[in-house]
């Protein structure tokens, strides 16, 4: 079984709601390392912009072009799960335009890092009982994609990333 | 006044929209500890089923079958709220699938829990200001719930709970 | 450039996500302490009340009476952002009714505030790598507004706040 994703569902209902959907199967590939569903994502020329925004000024990190460049980031750059560990890239609040076949989304994105607790030599002390483990909030932001519809389906053409915090590339 | 509750809102919108407010209606009795509220939003064979899923694998930890025993575990059988201090379960980047009277959701889920700070005795010190207390996230992972209209209304027909964080009962 | 709000999406889709989306511009607005864009939202005798909730009593603390106050209280009253800081008001599980020209909207909210860790003189240790700083929930509660259409756009009429947390004023 794939982790977390054996289900796929189709889109329905509105514009606005598929635009939505192609964001919410975007935090699953990404909450997943699943380069591949990704990649079915983007359009053909798609890519990502990531920013950091610094008091109001955003400074741009880097690029990833082409779904290829995009599903190698996320299958084989990420750090993988720990352990017992997960992730939720989680998306709120979303601003929505809709013109034809073009569509912008300004969603807020605040991430959660899962861990859970190990069984302890000998079982758990007496008493215990309940989930057993931690949920921690490690980054938020804005996500700024523009989608575009590419033989009928939305996907997503430039998807922008803007953190809050610093990204700090080793040994700067 | 019931707490946090006291609104009741009728459902509007789109089959989709529909079938999210079930779900935004189910945390609502969750975080109220109502059991009466949620046994109205499951069908008469409605049942939950609870899961850990551990590096990908899901294991099922235990089923709620029927409405009264669901009713039974959320008004009885969760830890009350302590003193000033309350739950909310939220839900974020919903997958919707409706086919006729039959619908699917996957939504993420984070669990906070909030705890007011307690004025001490003499008073807050000099140049206290602002919201006092604490809200920490406790639980996360996904609900894939689905769904049936029954006489015309969206209902739970077997809700499912993957949690991130392992769930031990007593003394294991 | 304006913070994290340059791009500006006006309303699509039915009346259900036109609603959702002032609210989703009332967070933004929110997190820019932007006064003069919150003003926007709210109809001409538009205000705000604001609640806390002790064991399911809500007690009213304040209200803003007007968009000019509500627009001081967001520019001038609020604390602003620390350097490398900024907030996320999010919101969540929305319960939308629509009734002509006035709609109710019940939705969760939790409030996260980032602070980006400030890179030590003589650069950061070597091996550090990835996004550093916390994301930090603060606040929890519900949003409770009524909306009404004022020639022909959805505005705030009365926003209803209800924390989780007790708020104290200086010195009591």
């Amino acid at each position: 079984m794939k982790s977390n994703s054996e289900k796929k569902l189709t889109d329905t209902g509105s514009d606005e709601r598929q635009v939505q959907q192609v964001l919410a199967k975007y935090v699953r590939a990404a909450d997943n390392l699943d380069g591949e569903a990704m990649k079915e994502l983007f359009t053909k020329d798609g890519k990502v912009e990531v920013f950091y925004v610094n008091s109001g000024i955003a400074e741009r990190l880097f690029v990833l072009n082409g779904p290829d460049e995009i599903a190698n980031a996320i299958s084989n750059l990420m750090a993988p799960h720990p352990a017992g560990g997960w992730s939720h890239h989680t998306t709120n609040d979303h601003i929505i335009e809709v013109n034809g076949d073009v569509a912008d989304i300004d969603a807020q994105f605040i991430r959660f890092d899962t861990l859970g607790a190990i069984r302890p030599q000998g079982g758990w002390p007496a008493g215990t009982v309940g989930l057993m483990g931690s949920v921690t909030a490690t980054e938020a932001g804005y996500y700024r994609p523009t989608l575009k519809k590419e033989d009928g389906i939305w996907k997503l053409a430039t998807h922008r990333i803007f953190h809050d915090l610093p990204f700090v590339m080793s040994g700067q």
